[in-house]
């Protein structure tokens, strides 16, 4: 007897056992690249502890769930110290660097807005007098 | 005989074995917490495939992958539904969510800077000669 689909699901392919229709992993890994996306899983997470996993998660999870241990494996198959750690350490330090990147143009947009102009802020005024449609003058460039 | 720390490592407190100095997890896992951390890498990962991996890495590598392996297995306790892929998931939003706001932040930046100031900004210029040193006119109000 066969899985859901009709054929072996990658994970019976993978484990060279029958696919019957009560199979908890077929739903999930009845696709090309599932004997070997499930190879990946058997190697770091263990069938059994997958099936038993699954078996606890209400049937409308099971998806997500066979998903992100998918995800999980093939992530420490390919990183074997970080796994998908790696990806969270990525992560946060791209939120540091654009969380730093706001608080820039935060602070130059409240020195820009309210604070005593310097130097340099004066020439850009002056600056944009020629291509303004009207004109203003600095009466005094000393602060 | 005992670990190298001089009592049973967490994972053979939990293990129920003698720990050797030979124990593959007993440097990393002789603390405190190191038995109930090591229940659940026992649960998701089990014992012998977590005692492959770190075999087949570096000495100098182990700490960090029995590190992220009892991050990963503890979010998996916590969420077995999606692991610390969740956090992942959080993570890629919250990035978004910055790179909309730093986006806005520009857009806003260019339209005060460099685009043609419409009435409101012409009344803010000539709103800022009531506490600038200097002062200038707006020759011109309609554009």
């Amino acid at each position: 007897m066969t899985g859901q689909s009709g054929s072996s699901c990658g994970a019976c392919k993978f484990l060279r056992r029958k696919c019957t229709s009560k199979c908890i992993f077929s739903p999930y890994f009845c696709y090309p690249e599932g004997a070997s996306h499930f190879a990946a899983i058997h190697k770091v997470f263990g069938a059994s502890n997958v099936s038993k996993l699954l078996s606890k998660i209400p049937q409308q999870n099971r998806s997500e769930a066979a998903i992100s241990i998918c995800y999980e494996a093939l992530a420490r198959m390919q990183d074997p110290i970080y796994g998908c750690v790696a990806q969270i350490f990525a992560l946060e330090q791209q939120i540091a660097s654009l969380q730093e990147e706001i608080d820039q143009l935060v602070n130059y947009m409240a020195y820009d807005s309210f604070n005593l102009p310097n130097q340099e802020s004066l020439q850009d005024l002056n600056n944009m007098n020629t291509w303004l449609p009207f004109s203003f003058g600095v009466d005094d460039m000393s602060i």
